[in-house]
C-alpha cells in the first residue's frame, strides 16, 4: 500500500506551499525537509545490524521548544531525560538512537541517556540541557554505549540542512518507508515552515508500535503557546490512531521553533496563533495517516467518523474504539461489510448510544452505502458493500444523531502479517 | 488443544465429588448433567445449516433464579426478555436459539424474543414470566420465526433429564467442544448438585466471541443470594477472562435453583452461603477456563496472575490487560519470552504501578523462571525463558510488591487461524 501524492486541502488565507508527503518510491533527497535554520544527520553506528541508527537534528539557533509524551507509567529513561530538559521550555537539539528502547533499563538506562545528552551537548556546543533524547526499539535491553560514544561524535560532523532525509531513515526501525511531511503558511506576510519527520509501527526484533514526530518550524512563538498547540492537535491526530490499542513506552512528539521567519511572536491565542493550529493539525494528521498506513501487516487504511455524539469527547472514545476493535480489523481484512461488529463495539465504548437513532455508512473511492439505518439492517445489497472494502483505503461513517459532537479515528487492517511479525519469531530470537 | 480431565481442588469439609470436565473426545451422554429436577433438549430446527440449534432447559419445580448481562449498551433482545423476566427472581424454563444474536433487529426482535417465550410457556406450562430466552449468532439478522414455531413444540416434547448432552451441543456455535462441569458439595449433611454448560467464542459466520454460562442447582436459597453469589463468582471468573478484548452483545450467565437438596433455606450471607459462594467459584473458574481454551484459533491457554498489587481492583485490571494484550498475545503464539511487553503493558493498564519494584515470572509444566527483577532485566537464559512458552498451558506470574491486591486472569494466545476465522470470508459471504 503506498501513500499517495500530496492531499492537503488548502486555504488561500493561509497555506502558500502544498506538503511534500511522498511514498517510498518518491522519497529522495530533495524532499525531505527541516525549516530553515536547522540542519539534521543520520548514520549507522552498530546499534542496528546494518540500517541508520542514529539520528541528529540541531538547530544554529535557540529555540522555544515542547513535548508531548505517553501515557505509559513505564517509559523509556529518553522520555524522562527530554521531559526534563524541556521544563525550562528550550531544546536546540535532539539526539536518537533506534533500534533499542532504553526502556526497563534502570538507573543505567538513565545514566546512559544523560551520557547521549552530554556527548551531543560536548560536539554541538548546545548546553546538555538544551539536549533532547529519543529512542526506539526493543525494550529491557540496554544501550551499546562504546557505540554510541564512537557515533555521535561522526553523526555531529555530519549535520547539515540537507541531512533531513537521512535523520528520517535513521529513526526508522521496520517502518517500510520514511514519514515526513511539510507545509508552508503565512502569517503577518512571513512564510513560515512547518516540516515534521516521523517514526510508526514495526521492529525488526518487534516490542511496540512506537510513535514518534519531530517537527522543526522558523514560527516565532513561546514555549508555552508552542506546546499548547502540539498538545492541542495531538488530540485530533496521534491520539486518534491506533495500530494494534497498545501504547508505548516510547512515545513521543517534539516541536522545536527557531523564530527565523520573523512573524511578531506569538505569546497569546490571538489569530495568529490559531493560523499555527490549524497548519499544525494539517500537518500532524498527514504524518498520522502515513503512521497507520504502514502500520505492521497493514493492507488498508481505515478511517472511522463518528457524527453526532453527545459531545466531542464521546465521538473520540467511539471512533477510536471501532478503529482498533480486532474484530472491526479482521473483518476489514477480510472485505466483510460486517456492521454487526461495528454496532456491537459502539455499544461497549463507553460513549452515550442510542441504539434506534444509529446510522452507518461504508465508503471508499468506488462509493458510499447505508449499512445501517436506525440501529437495524439498512436491507442494501451486502456484496456491494462489501465490494466498497476492496480499497486501499476504507472509511466508515457513523451518525449516532444524538449531539453535536464529532471526530475521526485512523487504523488500519489486521492481517496475518501482524500475527508473523509480531508472532512467528522463532528464527529470530535473540 | 484439549481440556484435561478433572481438575478441582477438593476441600474435604465441602466438595464431596470432582467436576466432570472433559474434551471433546470424552463428551459423552452420561458426563453432561443437570441438577436433579431439571430437564434439558437440544434439536436442530433449521437457523443452522445442519447442527443443534435450538436449546432447552426445563425445571419441574418452581426455582429462584438469578442472571447477570453483558455491559454493553447494544444488547440482544433475549437480553432485554431475561432481564425483564427475572426482575421477580423465578425462571423455570430456559429457551436459546443458536446461529442469530437477534440483536440490532429493532422493534421485530423484541417481538421475537417475547414470542421464543410464549411458544415455550404454550409448550411446558410454565408462566410465560418464567421463561428465560438466550440467542447467539450473527448480529443484525432476524431469527426465522417459522422454524422456531415449528422446532419450540418438537423440542420441548423432547425434554428430558438425560438430554443436557443435546443442550450443550445446541448452545454450541464454532466451539470445537462442549463445555461443562457439574461438582458436589455438602451443606448440612444434604449433598447439593451445582452443573453448568457453557458457550465460547466461534461462529460460522463470526460476529462475537459471546459468553454464554447456563447453571442448575437443587440448592435451596432465595434469589437475592443467588444473584449476590452469582455476581461476585463472576468477578474473578467470567469477567476475567478475554479472547479478543470484546464485550459481546449476548453475554449472560443464568443459575436456577429448585430447592431439592433439601437444606436449610440460604436466605442471608451465612456459612451456608460461603460454602455455595466457594464452589460456585471454582464451577465457574472451570467453565472460564474451558471458555478460553477454545477461544477462536488459540493454541495456548494463557493465565495471568498479578499479586502485591495496590488493591485486588488494581490487580485484576493489570491482569486483564495484561491476557488482552495482542503483542503478549502474538508473543506467547511465537513463543518468545519477550517481557518487554508484558512491562509496557503493565504501564498503561491503569493500575498503579512502581517499575522498580516489579518481578515476573513465566511458568509452565516445564518450570519457572524469573524473567523481570526490580523493573529489569532478570539476566536469565532467554531461550530457556522461551522454551517454558512451548507448552499448553503457560502462565504468567506478576509480582507488584507494593500492596496485598492479588487476582487471576485467563487469555489465549493470537494466532493466525484467529485472523483466518474473523477475516478471511471471501467464500463464506451471506
Amino acid at each position: 500500500m503506498r501513500p499517495k501524492r500530496g492531499g492537503f486541502k488548502l486555504t488561500d488565507k493561509i497555506l502558500v506551499e502544498d506538503s511534500r508527503c511522498e511514498g517510498p518510491e518518491l522519497a529522495d533527497h530533495e524532499k525531505v525537509e527541516l525549516a530553515p535554520g536547522f540542519s539534521g544527520a543520520g548514520i549507522h553506528c552498530g546499534i542496528k545490524r546494518k540500517r541508520k541508527d542514529l539520528g541528529l537534528i540541531y538547530s544554529e539557533d535557540e529555540c522555544s521548544a515542547a513535548g508531548i509524551y505517553t501515557q505509559n507509567k513505564i517509559c523509556s529513561a529518553s522520555v524522562h531525560v527530554t521531559r526534563d530538559h524541556l521544563t525550562n521550555g528550550r531544546g536546540r537539539a535532539l539526539i536518537i538512537a533506534s533500534g533499542v528502547a532504553n526502556t526497563g533499563t534502570g538507573e543505567q538506562g538513565m545514566k546512559d541517556a544523560k551520557e547521549m545528552a552530554r556527548l551531543t551537548s560536548k560536539e554541538t556546543g548546545v548546553p546538555e540541557n538544551d539536549v533532547l533524547v529519543a529512542s526506539t526499539g526493543v525494550i529491557g535491553v540496554r544501550l551499546p554505549m562504546e557505540k554510541l560514544r564512537a557515533g555521535i561524535p561522526r553523526l555531529c560532523r555530519q549535520k547539515a540542512p540537507a541531512g533531513a532525509y537521512d535523520f528520517a531513515h535513521a529513526v526508522r526501525t521496520t517502518d517500510t518507508f520514511i514519514k515526513h511531511a511539510a507545509l508552508r503558511f503565512n502569517i503577518g506576510g512571513k512564510v513560515i515552515t512547518l516540516a515534521g519527520i516521523a517514526k510508526g509501527s514495526g521492529m525488526v526484533h518487534p516490542n511496540m508500535a512506537t510513535i514518534l514526530a519531530f517537527i522543526t518550524t522558523d514560527l516565532a512563538i513561546n514555549s508555552q503557546m508552542l506546546h499548547k498547540a502540539l498538545r492541542d492537535s495531538a488530540a485530533d491526530t496521534y491520539n486518534m490512531i491506533s495500530i494494534d490499542g497498545e501504547t508505548s513506552t516510547n512515545d513521543m512528539a517534539l516541536i522545536m521553533a527557531n523564530g527565523r521567519a520573523g512573524n511578531r511572536r506569538i505569546t497569546s491565542p490571538d489569530e495568529d496563533y490559531d493560523t499555527l493550529c490549524y497548519s499544525l493539525g494539517l500537518l500532524n494528521k498527514k504524518l498520522s495517516k502515513l503512521i497507520v498506513r504502514d502500520g505492521e501487516g497493514a493492507t488498508k487504511l481505515l478511517e472511522v467518523t463518528v457524527e453526532g455524539a453527545a459531545t466531542d469527547e464521546d465521538a473520540r472514545i467511539a471512533a477510536r474504539a471501532v478503529a482498533k476493535s480486532t474484530l472491526v480489523k479482521t473483518a476489514m481484512f477480510g472485505e466483510d461489510a460486517n456492521w454487526g461488529r461495528i454496532l456491537c463495539v459502539l455499544g461497549y465504548s463507553g460513549a452515550q448510544v442510542v441504539e434506534d437513532t444509529l446510522d452507518i455508512y461504508v465508503k471508499s473511492s468506488k462509493g458510499r452505502i447505508q449499512v445501517v439505518e436506525s440501529g437495524i439492517d439498512a436491507m442494501v445489497d451486502y456484496r456491494s458493500a462489501c465490494n466498497l472494502l476492496t480499497d486501499e483505503e476504507v472509511l466508515i461513517d457513523i451518525n449516532m444523531n444524538i449531539g453535536e459532537g464529532r471526530a475521526t479515528a485512523y487504523g488500519c487492517d489486521l492481517s496475518y502479517d501482524y500475527v508473523r511479525i509480531n508472532g512467528d519469531l522463532r528464527s529470530n530470537r535473540r
